[in-house]
């Protein structure tokens, strides 16, 4: 079984507190972004606290969504996270931050499980910005083609590690 | 309430197949995880999947641990994530990685929901390696203090991002 999986960890800004307050609205979105993913729900369990937010968990296979809001501030912490090559998380980040009405996202792709020999696993990483369409002249059309590359993507903050050790033999 | 987190994104090497291939087994770790962490457990939610691995998540208050096996190889991909400052989780990483058996550890500290004014928020990543008590020459004594910069971390792999760019005003 493929180990490798992308893990999208996204800081969202400027949410709607409308939205975020909401456990229906949020399992809904949560829901819809494992289907535009194209990944099978294995679970969902969310939760509403008090005063206000939303804790919720989507299980899929060998991976997860999950969302924690804080109405109150309009800072929601997202994390999708996929495994196997037909998945498309980007989608689902993309049609989750439309969705909580993000303004902005603070976005690091972590590529998961990569094997570098003798079954020792590693991640990499790549973060970036993102302007949310129609916010800070960023174009309000079409998709916004999540991506560190993506010509669309606001990169301003980028920081790629990669790992450097290598192994005692 | 406060929005700060911290995440451990962690890839578990050389785990044993026999405690990892069995969801009552992991789910007993997890859910022990997140009583060393001193968080409120909200939900637990473990699946087992053909042909092997287990993958769930616990939802605490705000945040979540959750974990996907791969018995085959030894690989889990572990996450921790609490708020709060009286939560321990490099306590729960720390429980995770002995009770998984795991040999070595890729870890990433991802402090989340970071507040750089304007309710826009970001996070903050370093990256280390852990090997577990008794290999490569790791002590085989005490606790590991998880800790980018604990002396007994062999921090080989370290790099450290921090948001440079600043909003436009």
């Amino acid at each position: 079984m493929d180990t490798v999986g992308r893990h999208y960890i996204v800081e969202a800004s400027g949410c709607s507190p409308e939205v975020i307050s909401k456990v229906e609205m949020v399992e809904q979105i949560m829901s819809q972004a494992a289907e535009v993913a194209g990944v099978q729900i294995w679970a969902i369990s969310f939760h509403r606290f008090n005063p206000t937010g939303v804790s919720g968990v989507v299980v899929i296979s060998e991976s997860h969504l999950s969302v924690h809001t804080w109405p109150e501030t309009g800072y929601v912490a997202l994390d999708i996270f996929t495994c196997g090559q037909d998945a498309r998380p980007t989608v689902a980040v993309e049609h989750a931050l439309r969705e909580l009405g993000a303004k902005t996202a603070h976005i690091t792709e972590v590529t998961r499980g990569l094997h570098e020999g003798d079954q020792v696993y590693f991640h990499s990483i790549v973060t970036w910005e993102e302007d949310m369409p129609g916010v800070n002249g960023a174009k309000n059309t079409a998709a916004l083609g999540i991506s560190p590359a993506a010509g669309r993507a606001k990169a301003a903050s980028k920081a790629a590690t990669a790992r450097r050790r290598k192994r005692k033999s």
